[in-house]
């Protein structure tokens, strides 16, 4: 068996160290350097079991994960993920240093720093991370900007990882490998929230809960109505996949200037971003095609 | 059941709300203002059955306590708590709005606000937290900052929150509340970590381990020995609670004028802080008295 703190120094040997100036893991708090700009912070955490199976999802995969999809949150605002703080919650037997490997990658992969965090034993493996961004100098991209007659974008096509998830519980995810990785590794979309951002987005939303269940919140919050022309279902997946299945984390946002979208993106070199509707003046319209948008989206239930 | 979205709303309103130019619970991150200063961070999780059993803490107790001993963290660098992040995974049947009235209370007494986090289904229940603190304009107090000769203080006597534990699992809580509420309440010394670090504190550690051990940790980080004269011992306690029990939160720290931190804590209106010992020239020094220091103190095992 290894302490506690041996542990955190054999983990902190995999992550890369504070420039001159910062503290970072081994103290109580870690010092940072504050970004220029308005502060976003974000936390979520992934339970084993809960958010991925680790029969077919690998300890680093998860690890990967849980930075992905705080980062995510920070992508949805337009901002810059800075500063990581990771604990972690598991049984003693855990290869810990498989799971600090995918973190280490999507830490490389983002530019986004394990400054600290804690580990603790328990039942189940629990991962929780925590993200300061920066918003830069202008206000950040809310859910509830978005304005009747503006457009609504997806950065891709959706249900990749719901329909990967599916292919890896019957044993096939070998045969569609695109899908898989899309499930154990989603990307956290970084460079496509700050094109959005530069280019007047109004509102935006990450895909985490569903397409129909996130962008019900963001017209919520925005109080405008939704009329959905289509949705682009990633190949491999079904609509029911694309609308429900959530954690694609590609992002959602709209705009009043659709222009001024698709020159941001090219000029960053990114995939163009796809229509997939409008904002209405009616706060009740949730419509797809001539019918209803359905309400399909995953939520944890509580007593 | 209630899902998760509305679970959050409900336990929004539980906690205080944003100031104008701020965006807390609800979006996909939060946006605060920066504070002046340099940042601190800190993120620990409690895990029910391991930080806390909760056939005699309170659900509430246990919301305090995740909030504590994080704003601990900041306090042992002589910062103030700014913003807070709570993730919790647990059973559905957990009562969240008791868990939540502790961390309210946190919130309150430390001046510290949730802004956000997260809410999921998980087997056990964890409760994971992250604060942002404000380290001010100078450095912040690391653990590696001690100088041979400087004094070592405590903010307070050891060993209540153990004693307090034993007495709860003997059924005799009930007869030393004050060692009880120890257990249940710890109190995160942020007025001391502050008045501390303004006479010049040059390491300061809190005693969440135990003593022992968080000192261990102080010297080696500094480089230097230790020679502990005496250990403060809280009425009810014994000596190794003192030494090896841990989860007190009173803060240790160092100083090379030792007249600079007794004026400070009176000027302050705390109570004075207790000298123990001195850092010596030989790093590999650990004395309590004319014996060895044990070297007790509590870790978590991995593989």
């Amino acid at each position: 068996m290894t302490g506690e703190f041996e542990a955190i120094e054999r983990l902190r040997r995999l992550l890369p160290s504070p420039p001159a100036g910062e503290t970072w893991i081994g103290d109580d708090a870690a010092v940072v350097v504050a970004p220029l700009g308005g502060l976003l912070l974000a936390s979520d955490l992934v339970v084993a079991g809960v958010h991925a199976d680790l029969s077919f999802v690998g300890l680093d995969d998860f690890g990967w994960k849980a930075m992905s999809v705080n980062v995510s949150d920070i992508a949805a605002m337009g901002g810059d993920p800075t500063h990581a703080l990771v604990s972690v919650a598991g049984p003693p037997d855990i290869d810990l240093e498989l799971l600090y490997e995918g973190i280490a990658e999507a830490v490389d992969a983002y530019g986004c720093p394990v400054v600290g965090g804690d580990l603790s034993s328990g039942a189940q493996l629990v991962v929780s991370v925590a993200v300061l961004g920066d918003a830069g100098s202008r206000p950040p991209v809310l859910r509830s900007g978005a304005l009747p007659g503006d457009t609504i974008f997806v950065t891709g096509p959706l249900g990749s990882s719901a329909a990967g998830l599916e292919a890896l519980r019957e044993g096939r995810g070998h045969l569609v490998p695109a899908l898989a990785a899309a499930h154990r590794r989603p990307i956290a979309r970084v460079a496509e929230g700050r094109a959005a951002r530069a280019a007047g987005a109004t509102a935006m939303v990450d895909v985490s809960d569903g397409l129909a269940a996130d962008l019900r919140h963001l017209a919520d919050a925005s109080g405008v109505g939704l009329a959905l022309d289509h949705v682009p279902v990633a190949e491999g997946a079904s609509l029911a996949q694309a609308l429900g299945g959530g954690e694609d984390y590609e992002l959602a946002f709209t705009a009043t200037n659709a222009g001024h979208i698709c020159a941001s993106f090219a000029e960053a070199g990114l995939r163009q971003p796809i229509a997939i509707g409008r904002c209405t003046a009616d706060p009740a319209e949730r419509t797809l095609g001539d019918g209803e948008l359905p309400s399909a989206g995953w939520q944890h239930q509580w007593a």
